[in-house]
């Protein structure tokens, strides 16, 4: 039997070691199934194995990292993260919640109740347009015969590019066409390390996030339709110019984000204005919109004042609009419990926490929906950057989650025995 | 010697089949020098000739059709306006101009002083990046061996799409190197008919528009430069959004068109954000921006302001900007003696009319800017649209403001004589 090297060391080093696995040029590119994706799979497993580990694929590429002596649906406490990236992504999002899982799973073995890394193989869904695949699959929610014409940009279909990897040995078989991903084990709680992504713990001096909630989204593009006629010509009050429109619907969406307070934000993400050119008013503009929000009865209120506002705006310059919903997803709460307990132990700890909310969407969404008690840790991120080669999370602060994320699952284990 | 028609049904009919000279899709598509363009020049030579005028073309393929018996370096009233159009244009801009100036030269033979009509054979600059090619040509101010190298989006260079036209018959011999296009006549004073391509005198039921002005215009690109940050985990008052910055300042352009007053317009034809994803705050946006007024040092005034409450908007958000002068062209006041003339003159034939600046360029700046005193009459646009196959003016508006052009270069002829 290995000894576990928890360790900030070790921490640092394996991180290290994992962002090796990318595509060439800046950051962070490792999209699921594809080379570097094997090839850091692969990896984990031999580390996995080095520390005493066994480490088993399901069907769709996803990894329990666990004692050698679990049998197949035993109740774990799962702790873990994901192994992709997004393209040109920084070496923390996904990887720390990795790395962190391998080396608590180690430093756990012979816990009250069993400790089980899992990594999935997709979160981000920037190969395919499918987000959370890799979670769906581990909670035995996803059918990859449904998923297996669905193709990247390059046009390689998600069953082949799934199919490369399996040949690799980084997936077990295949189910029957139409039954979905056979579930390993069954997560009594789960717990994921992430960093935050956004500036508050730093700007707030904080070394702990305790999220009890993810937020819900609305995605709405608009689409303004005026009339495009000689900017020289037109005198300014005969004129339906789409771009003005949209322009006083970017600032009403900021204005509604500020005025609903946080943890509310809205967003225009693009803007677009056609023919484009210097001499013609905007005959038509399209606007990216979204909101978001913890609680969705206000999300729900939040996209019925931003439908409202942008219609109002429009029909007071004569200029028609669609506002047409693209995607959403529901505020999802995580156990209110366990981030109590989390906060009487941090502060016990003496660690500058701060109990909050995360505006992205991760994996623990798709337990939380499942039913299973989940918490997630945040580490400070580095003015806010994430997405982006500059992504940074000092070693130290990864470590005090780390640690922190020792202690509360030692005691959750306890509280399961 | 042959009876001119100088009838609505002869410049409608006329006008039908100048239309015909187009490349294929929606509206015309008539570009310098293209085989329509050849086809067209050809058929508005052969004409002439049928109406008793010679067509002379010069160097670069603008045409006079004139006298017979009139001589190089004349000294004329020249009445004209361009062969050329957009991209799937309008039946009637530049048209218009050419068709009311060749029955007029032919109504008007033997006149106190020559009458002879211009057709410049480039006005648009949509083949060519190079608008006003043929005017300052017509004006002896253009070396063609300095244009020979631009190019056509298919990468024609200009001196062989000449060439090729010159072959057909549409364009005289070319100078010697560095040598400019010889002056074929002397325009002692200069008129172009054209149509509005803006709502105003429709909107006033006005039938006639005296222009007495050109505006002038800056075209100004806004770079700007915030930062890109998670829109899901950056909070509403720690973000530094580019295109909400943007946004701000499209409205302050339209708001000092309004407050600055009519003839002054100011534009954001053109914005786009980067990286224009839902979920990302925009790091850089841009914008296209334009002014336009009459009077120079209100442009210049314009233009000022524009640049500080654009850099206002962007230091209070903490986005930095740069604003890049793209292109620009002073106003060109017309002659206020031969506008009060026709004014006078449309007041005495009881014609509603409207003295009025031109907010589109058009071939007439050029003559005033060399110094002839010029004059534009312009008739309405249905709607004001232009540069669009639904460009539309009446049979019997074209009519009238041509009718009234006889009138007006009989008076000129006299006092000239």
């Amino acid at each position: 039997m290995t000894t576990s090297p928890f360790t900030l060391e070790a921490l640092s080093e394996k991180l290290d070691q994992l962002a090796t696995f990318t595509a060439p040029g800046p950051g962070v590119t490792r999209l699921v199934y594809d080379e570097h994706w094997c090839d850091a799979h692969l990896w984990l497993q031999a580390e996995a194995r080095a520390l005493g580990l066994a480490a088993t694929c399901d069907a769709i590429g996803n990894l329990w990292l666990h004692d050698p002596g679990l049998m197949p649906g035993t109740r774990v406490i799962a702790v873990g993260s994901h192994l992709d990236s997004v393209r040109q992504g920084g070496r923390f999002d996904g990887a720390y919640g990795t790395i962190a899982a391998l080396l608590l799973a180690a430093e756990l073995r012979g816990s009250a109740t069993p400790v089980a890394a899992f990594v999935t193989c997709e979160e981000e869904g920037s190969r395919f347009p499918m987000a959370l695949t890799g979670v769906r699959g581990l909670l035995g929610q996803l059918v990859p015969s449904r998923c297996a014409d669905q193709r990247d940009r390059d046009g390689v279909r998600w069953a082949d590019a799934l199919a490369s990897a399996r040949a690799r040995g980084c997936a077990a078989e295949a189910p029957p066409d139409g039954a979905p991903v056979p579930k390993l084990f069954n997560a009594a709680r789960q717990l994921e390390l992430h960093i935050e992504q956004g500036p508050v713990l730093e700007s707030m001096g904080a070394k702990l996030g305790v999220v009890d909630t993810i937020a819900g989204y609305r995605r709405v593009r608009a689409r303004l339709t005026g009339e495009a006629r000689h900017a020289g010509t037109t005198p300014m009050d005969r004129r339906r110019d789409a771009l003005a429109a949209a322009a006083e619907i970017v600032l009403a969406a900021e204005a509604l984000g500020l005025e609903t307070g946080a943890p509310a934000v809205a967003t225009a993400g693009g803007a677009s204005a056609e023919p484009g050119l210097y001499n013609v008013v905007p005959g038509t503009a399209t606007l990216l919109l979204e909101v978001r929000h913890t609680d969705d009865a206000a999300l729900v209120r939040m996209e019925a004042a931003l439908g409202e506002r942008a219609r109002a705006i429009a029909a007071r310059r004569g200029v028609a609009i669609e506002l047409e919903v693209q995607s959403g997803e529901a505020a999802t709460p995580l156990s209110a419990a366990l981030a109590d307990q989390a906060e009487a132990m941090a502060a016990g700890m003496a660690i500058p926490y701060r109990r909050m909310a995360s505006g992205a969407g991760h994996d623990t969404m798709a337990f939380a929906q499942d039913g299973v008690p989940a918490l997630m840790l945040f580490t400070p991120s580095r003015l806010g950057i994430s997405h982006h080669p500059d992504e940074l999370t000092k070693v130290r602060d990864l470590w005090v989650a780390a640690a922190f994320a020792r202690e509360l699952l030692l005691a959750w284990a306890k509280d399961l025995a």
